[in-house]
């Protein structure tokens, strides 16, 4: 399938095989910063935005037009999975998804059904599907989900949450209550992301947001083994896989070895430390601060710069930013994010080969 | 001074020198989890809980006789400084302190006014010495203030935010800016620590609590050089002096060569990777999760021994939590906390003098 790729940058950076420059796309680049993007919200809501594969492959491939990023990443959230599993998700403008019942007590966790994803969430795989047919080969297409431990902790916090004191009382009180949903997720994220791949997904990343609100002993216990899991569930796909566990720099050694091909890394950690630990076990993706989009071109190319320094043209690296793009972030300098990566990438591999010649 | 004192135990650790048992005082322990500071927060509004020495002290008191810490840490609020530069702070319900004209423009930057301690700030001098009186040689008293990092955030900022968007702007766009700010912030909040010594403080804190906004590298550029600043010019005074970049468990090293005594440790880090980090240079203060606190007594004394063990005994180790102790925090927990503190390190050191023998 990815044979027919016009541009394969992102396929091969994260196999680690060489390219003519480093690939960019951003997380969060479908989203609220574009005006494009705001006119479809302003006429439909979030979820029915996510529901309708038409307004969700319309969003997806935005992006890819307005800033000419060289991956598109599939319109959609990573809480539609507990919502499958039968918890009902609201949207509330400002507090964004909201679950209405989160999960208390142990008839709570019992009353979680097995998903079926074809019916369940069909909607995304036909996303996935009209993308691939919209993109026609022009870039990759990533399809997503969110890692067991972020995924139970919106359901049981029911939202974002600053100290995260309900699912801790969960992972301190009753563990086994928690290590059993993990389980349960573990198997509907990978069963999701390997109907993605069915669907039309050439590159897959797992979400794990919230990793960082895990001690490090924690994360080791309660995120890491299922996101070990999956990526062997999801694996024989033959799909690159990217995990992002954020803020979890602590435990970059450990995540080499889970089996992902890639590893987002967050800005607040740093690029060449992360690079010395995964000792060329696998690429690294990142990790621009998204803060420095609320500069100028010229300060963006500079810290790209800085960034594309770690690798020195050599191959491994997704360029991105280290967290999600800000919704205030003005589009030209999302473009000229997108345009210094691709110029400053390719004018270091240039001169590497002159080097080599 | 400190001849006079009781316990002792935490100017001894802050020194790595032996102790029979690990000192241990809680961050934000005078604070919203005691029914008793909540008796005074009715009737009297947040501030002027800071800016009244008798309110201040009797609320500094309480968590001693209470929950039974090893230390009193004055009643106070980092903006104090910023405030007597002269920016006007309010305290909103629910939003916490906020700075009604946040610094935008060069113009807010440049009318800040050299701070005059012992007229602006002679309040919280004035409390420490009620304080002091007060616990009569109990335990020590802990001084503290906020990191200039810190404090230029909230300044820029005007109150905690998401992502720190508005002094991110400053520190790329305006980086001389910024650091002419954190010089002059160094300078106060040195005085600040020197002369809340000079009124009583047995030991000083400095609070950087938005490091982990920072990339490593900003962090090496935008507030390590202004905490090693202050701790020189601060030494002096012969009072123990603990760091607490929350967050920045990246610049450990770094961190240990500033001169300061003790490092405190944010839950998110590992405790064990901080102390091969710091090679016995500092003593580490840290690190339980403040959520291990709505667990259970038996629980707490679990994850107590865990952090324990790292020192196994040996000097160096101020017990706390990895941040301040939640609202909502039940009080009976707080107490098995310090309790289980006393009890399992006592035991620990026990157990070490009879193998030695």
């Amino acid at each position: 399938m990815t044979n027919e790729l016009q541009n394969d940058l992102l396929i091969r950076a994260c196999r680690r095989q060489n390219v003519e420059r480093t690939p960019v796309w951003i997380m969060r680049q479908a989203g609220r910063y574009l005006p494009e993007y705001r006119a479809i919200r302003e006429k439909n809501d979030f979820l029915t935005m996510c529901r309708t594969p038409e307004l969700a492959a319309e969003i997806t491939l935005q992006p890819v037009d307005i800033i000419g990023v060289d991956a598109a990443i599939i319109f959609s959230d990573i809480l539609v999975v507990p919502e499958a599993m039968g918890m009902s998700l609201q949207f509330h403008e400002g507090r964004g998804p909201v679950f209405e019942h989160p999960l208390r007590t142990q008839a709570d966790f019992d009353a979680l059904q097995r998903v079926d994803i074809a019916t369940e969430l069909g909607y995304v795989l036909d996303a996935l599907g009209l993308v691939r047919k919209a993109l026609s080969g022009r870039v990759p297409l990533i399809g997503f989900a969110g890692a067991p431990w972020t995924l139970a902790a919106y359901m049981v916090e029911g939202q974002g949450s600053r100290n995260f004191v309900e699912i801790k009382k969960v992972m301190y009180c009753a563990p086994k209550m928690l290590t059993r949903l993990l389980d349960q997720l573990s198997n509907a994220v990978a069963d999701y992301l390997i109907a993605q791949a069915a669907a039309g997904a050439q590159v897959l990343q797992v979400f794990d947001s919230w990793a960082g609100m895990l001690t490090p002993a924690h994360f080791h216990e309660f995120s890491l083994p299922y996101l070990k899991k999956i990526v062997e569930k999801v694996k024989p796909t033959g799909v690159p896989i990217i995990v992002f566990a954020r803020d979890a720099g602590h435990s970059f050694q450990a995540l080499a070895d889970i089996g992902a091909d890639v590893l987002s890394v967050s800005w607040e950690e740093d690029l060449a430390t992360a690079r010395m630990a995964v000792q060329g076990k696998v690429a690294l993706q990142g990790n621009v601060d998204p803060c420095v989009l609320f500069s100028n071109p010229e300060i963006i190319r500079k810290e790209v710069v800085r960034c594309l320094q770690v690798f020195g043209g050599e191959p491994g690296h997704v360029f991105n930013l280290g967290h999600g793009i800000l919704p205030q972030t003005p589009v030209a300098n999302a473009r000229a994010f997108v345009d210094a990566v691709k110029e400053e990438s390719r004018r270091t591999r240039t001169l590497l080969e002159k080097q080599s010649n």
